[in-house]
């Protein structure tokens, strides 16, 4: 029996992963079924259960990615990069979580599940970032670091959901009122 | 043949509208049968369809009458009042907003359908009264008035998005941050 090798598996993870993100932006994750998994996947259904326990897992590691990507960003980045890579995104990708707002508030536990594996990768912490930024004067003081957090998620949110159902939006625009919330400076 | 009151029409599309709008938010757009609708409405498929034509419509009812009730209230309270009320909505009923989110980007012919409705509604126009927020010195007047309106609208749908996910909010510290970016006396 030939060895499958290390590569081999990452390669086919990475095949199964592409495919579905695919599959849930086209058809949305409610109506993605096995056998348009497949179609996308390019796999049977044996192959890609094999390495994915069920479709919810699939979402969670795209998930996972996202959120990884997305984290790194805006902590090397800023908040402007963040928003215009959102922008950049494809909508019918950013749908599915809207899609899935209902599913992840009626089951806590996914969301912590998402959150504990957060918090396993290890990324750079977003709220140390956040005090190196109001040490430097480039945020407010007046406000707690985690009501700025928060006013920040409002924003991306709703980035998402007018971008989801297909609002034009002038990210710049909204940025520069943005900024004039969170930097003592910006007025 | 007794002759239906306009009373009891109007009763009956009451009826329907508000068994339509608990059946949405109980199983999502997409997962309320027709089966379910009349089990929430409590008549028959043939009594509901002589009413509204189809599902879609049964939504459009609702999200008209959304539109009018958040338009009257953002018009005549102001950011606020709006933001608050939308935090009190029902999280499975906003959520319904966001899963069709895909539907109404791929058929923008029921965006301008909506919008067409609410023109002829006759409400109070919100661009008037940015304006005269903006005579009265409450709001900045060195950025587009149609761009202030679109952060609105992002910080709005970002409660939506946050809300229907689950995600706690400190509703009035992000608001004290939007009324920074759009108020010059705010700071």
């Amino acid at each position: 029996v030939p060895k499958v090798s290390d590569e081999h598996l990452t390669a086919r993870r990475e095949q199964i992963l592409e495919g579905a993100r695919r599959a849930f932006a086209k058809h949305g994750y409610e109506s993605a079924t096995v056998a348009r998994l497949e179609e996308e996947i390019g796999l049977s259904r044996g192959a890609i259960f094999h390495y994915f326990p069920d479709k919810w897992s699939l979402f969670f590691e795209l998930a996972v990615r996202d959120q990884t990507r997305w984290n790194t960003l805006i902590i090397e980045r800023g908040i402007d990069d963040l928003a215009r890579t959102i922008y950049a995104e494809n909508p019918d990708w950013l749908g599915v979580y809207l899609e899935l707002a209902r599913h992840i508030r009626t089951h806590p536990e996914l969301a912590e599940q998402l959150e504990q594996r957060m918090t396993e990768e290890e990324l750079p912490s977003g709220k140390a970032r956040l005090r190196e930024l109001q040490e430097e004067g480039a945020l407010r003081d007046d406000v707690p670091l985690d009501k700025l957090a928060e006013f920040v998620n409002v924003v991306l949110n709703g980035i998402v959901a007018q971008y989801a159902s297909g609002t034009e939006l002038d990210v710049e625009s909204v940025l520069k009122l943005v900024h004039e919330g969170l930097d003592p400076r910006a007025k």
